[in-house]
C-alpha cells in the first residue's frame, strides 16, 4: 500500500477500504505519510467526500491514533455534550453540573481553539485558581468523586486530529463535513461514553451559516456515533444572535451561575434545559422530557446543581466562593454604552458582529499564542424582540484598553437592526437521532 | 494574499487572477508557500481545472521561475519538437539533424525522467563520449555554429517545474491535463522559439491511452503556445505498438542513423517526415508539405543530414564515426529469440508490454538513481500487419543478465496477438493548430 495509490483512489471518487484508511491515519500519525501527501488526500476528501462506512472507519482510526479512555469503574451512565460553537454559547457551564446533579457522569474534554471569545475552558479558567489542565489520574479521580469534570485535551488523546487539524487549517480544508465530523466525533468517542448530545449551531454567529449544511453535519455525526455504538442525538439550534446577554469570559460565568440559580436569561435557559433533558434520557435517568425537566428544575430549586458546580470548581483548584460572590471574578476597568440611534423593536442582533467586537476587545484568540483578557466583554442590553427607546443602551462594553474599545465600536454600531414590528424565531430548530 | 485564500478559491471552483497565480508560483519556488499547501492546490487544480487564461499565466509564471533563454543573436528561425513519449520513440534523433540541415535552428532541451527505455538524451549518451550536460555558453556556441544542439535541462531552467513535478509525483496529481501542459510548455517556451511541433502519442504505449484525452492535451498545449505568441502545432500519432523495430538505447541510435540514410523503417520514417516537414513550414523555410518533403528528401539523399548528425555528435564530445560504424556502440553480450507460437498475421504488438520487457532488461529507469544499460534492448522481428510462420522469430532480446532476461520474457510472450487477417491503423491521427 502506498500513499499515492490511496490519494489516486480518493481523487478518482472511489471509496477507500477499512484497511487502507487505518493504514493512512496510522502512517500519518507516525509521519511515514507526509504532510504534503495528507494535504492532497484531504483536498480529495473535501471535493469527493467519504461515504458512511469510510467515515466510521476514518473516525475510529483517528480515535485509536492515541489513548482511548476507559471508565469501566464508573457505574453511572456517562454522557457528554458537544457544541459546534457560537457567540455567547456558555451552555456547557450550567448544563454539566445540572445533569451531573441528576446522576449522569460527565467526563467533558474540550479543546481550546480559536474564537471570538474563549472556549468553555477559558471561561472556567477566569475563575481564580481554576485549572483545566488535569493529568489522567486527577481527571479520573474528580470524575469518580463528583460525577463531573471539565478538562482540556491531553497530548495523548487523538494525536492524529491535532496534526490533521493544523494541516487542514493551513491548506483550506477546514469546512468539510466529513473532516469536521470525524474530528469532533473521534475526540468525543475516545471519552468512553454511553451517550452523546450534539448542539449544532446554525446562523450568522455559527460555523454553519445555513440550516441545510448544519443538518448534514448533524446527521453525519449522529451516523458516526451510531456506527460506533454510542447513542448520539443532535439538536439544530439557532445562532443568529448571541445566547444570553453576556459575551466574554468571566461575565459568562456570572450568567451561567444565574442559570444554575434558576434566573438565567430565557434563551440560554431554554437551550440548556433541552440539551440537559436529552442527556438525562440518554443516561436512562428519566424516560420522558417532562420527567427530565422536572428533575432538572428540582436540582436547581434545591441548590444541588449550584452546589455541585462549587464542588467541581474547588476540586479543579478554583475559588468556589465565586458562586456566591461574582466580584471575585476578574473585571474590566472601563465601561462604555452603545445607545439606540432610533426607537423601535430590535429585529436582529448580528452574532458575528458581536463576536468580532468581543474579539477586538481581547475576549478571544486570533492565534494560538494570543492570551485572553478574562474581564472584558459585551453586555447586550437589548435583544431580538425587545423594544428600545432612542438613546437607551443597546450594549455595554467592559474594556481595559481604549484602542481596543475603539476597534470594537464599528462592529457594535452595525450589529443592531431596529424596525417597527417585533420578530421572533424558534431557538430549537430540530432534533436528529439515529 | 495568502496561500489558504488561493487554495480556497480554487477548491470552490473559482478562477485565480493573474496576480494570484504569479504570486503562488513565485512563493512556491522560493519556499514561502509550502509543499503541503501546493499539494492541496494541485489536487484542487486536478479536480477543478484551470481555464485557458489561468493556464497561460500559470505556464508563463513557471517559465519565469528561472532563467529564460535568449537567442536573439541567432538569425535562423528557431523551432523545436516535443513528444509526450512512447516505446521506441526515437523520432527526435533523426529529425533534428534533418530539419537543421534545411536551415532551422533547434535548441532542443530535454529532461531525463523515468521510462521503459531511456529518453532521447540517454539514447544519445550511448554514443561513446557524447554528453548532454552542456553549460549555457557551450550550448549557445554549438547552436550558433551547427544550428542544432541536444542537451539536458540545467538547474536554472524552470526550477518551479522541477519542484512541482516531484511534489505531483508524490501526491497523485501527475495525470492532470493543465498540470502536464504547463509543465511541458513552460520548459519549451523558455527556449525562445519561433515555432513548436508537438507529437502527442495515443495508445497502449503512451501516457494518454485514449484519443479524447490526447486531443484535449494537444489542444491545451497549442492554446498555451498561441497565448504566448509561439506558433504551436500538435500531431496526434498512434502508439499502440513501438515505433520502428528497435527498443533500447544504442540500438535506437543505429535505427535513427538508418532513417538519416533513407532506409529506416516505414512507420518511424513516416512520423519523422511529417513532424520535420511541419517544422520547416513553421520556420518559414518552405510553404507547402510537398516542398518541405522534397527538401527533406534532398538533405537525406545528399548525406547532409547524416553529416550534420556526425558534426553535432563531435561537438558534444562523442565519437562521430558511429554514423558509419555501429559496432562502436555498446552491445549486449547475449541474444535470445522469442518465436511465434502459431502462424498468422500479427494483429497487435502491445507497446506497453514491450516497454515493460525493455525496463526489465535494464533499458530504462524506474527511479532517478537507476542507471541505464545502453546495450540491452529488444528487436521486433514482426510488427502489426506482418505475416509470420510458426517458430519464426517475433523478437530478439539483447541482454547482459540472465535473470533480467527471464523477467522480461513473460511480457514479451503476451505482447503479440496473431490472427487470421491483417489489420492496419493510420499512424498519423490528426493535426491540431491554433
Amino acid at each position: 500500500m502506498t500513499a499515492v495509490e490511496l490519494i489516486e483512489k480518493k481523487r478518482d471518487g472511489e471509496a477507500l477500504t477499512a484497511n487502507e484508511i487505518r493504514w493512512l491515519i496510522d502512517s500519518y500519525t507516525v509521519g511515514t505519510v507526509t504532510d504534503y501527501q495528507m494535504a492532497a488526500m484531504t483536498m480529495a476528501v473535501f471535493l469527493n467526500g467519504l461515504n458512511a462506512e469510510e467515515l466510521a472507519v476514518w473516525t475510529d482510526a483517528m480515535m485509536h491514533s492515541g489513548e482511548v479512555l476507559d471508565f469501566d469503574l464508573i457505574k453511572k451512565p456517562k454522557v457528554d455534550k458537544h457544541s459546534t460553537g457560537g457567540v455567547g454559547d456558555k451552555v456547557s457551564i450550567p448544563l454539566v453540573p445540572m445533569v451531573a446533579a441528576c446522576g449522569v457522569a460527565i467526563p467533558m474534554i474540550s479543546g481550546r481553539g480559536l474564537g471570538h471569545t474563549g472556549g468553555t475552558l477559558d471561561k472556567l479558567e477566569s475563575i481564580p485558581g481554576f485549572t483545566a489542565s488535569l493529568d489522567r489520574e486527577r481527571f479520573t479521580s474528580i470524575l469518580e468523586q463528583h460525577g463531573l469534570v471539565m478538562a482540556g485535551q491531553s497530548e495523548s488523546l487523538v494525536p492524529a486530529d491535532r496534526k490533521l487539524y493544523a494541516l487542514r487549517d493551513a491548506t483550506g480544508t477546514v469546512p468539510s463535513i466529513p473532516l469536521i465530523s470525524s474530528s469532533i466525533m473521534s475526540k468525543k468517542l475516545a471519552e468512553d461514553l454511553d451517550g452523546l448530545v450534539l448542539d449544532v449551531k446554525v446562523g450568522s454567529g455559527a460555523f454553519m451559516k445555513d440550516e441545510a449544511s448544519a443538518r448534514t453535519l448533524a446527521k453525519t455525526m449522529v451516523g458516526i456515533g451510531s456506527a460506533h455504538g454510542t447513542t448520539t442525538v443532535a439538536y439544530l439550534t439557532r445562532m443568529n444572535e448571541p445566547l444570553g446577554h453576556e459575551v466574554g469570559n468571566a461575565s459568562e460565568i456570572v450568567e451561567s451561575i444565574a442559570v444554575l440559580r434558576g434566573d438565567g436569561p430565557a434563551d440560554l435557559t431554554e437551550v440548556t434545559m433541552v440539551l440537559a433533558a436529552e442527556m438525562l434520557m440518554l443516561g436512562g435517568i428519566e424516560d420522558s422530557t417532562d420527567a427530565a425537566n422536572r428533575r432538572l428544575e428540582q436540582v436547581i430549586a434545591s441548590g444541588e446543581a449550584l452546589e455541585l458546580f462549587g464542588e467541581v470548581i474547588e476540586a479543579q483548584g478554583g475559588n468556589r466562593h465565586v458562586i456566591d460572590d461574582p466580584s471575585l471574578l476578574p473585571k474590566a476597568s472601563h465601561r462604555f454604552e452603545v445607545k439606540a440611534p432610533i426607537s423601535g423593536f430590535v429585529r436582529e442582533v448580528d452574532a458575528l458582529a458581536i463576536g468580532r467586537a468581543a474579539m477586538s476587545l481581547g475576549a478571544g484568540r486570533e492565534t494560538k499564542e494570543d492570551s485572553i483578557d478574562p474581564g472584558v466583554g459585551i453586555t447586550l442590553n437589548a435583544k431580538t424582540g425587545d423594544s428600545v427607546d432612542q438613546g437607551a443602551p443597546l450594549a455595554t462594553l467592559a474594556f481595559n484598553d481604549h484602542d481596543r474599545a475603539e476597534a470594537a465600536l464599528p462592529f457594535l454600531r452595525e450589529a443592531w437592526e431596529i424596525g417597527e414590528a417585533p420578530t421572533r424565531q424558534e431557538l430549537i430548530i430540530d432534533r436528529i437521532d439515529g
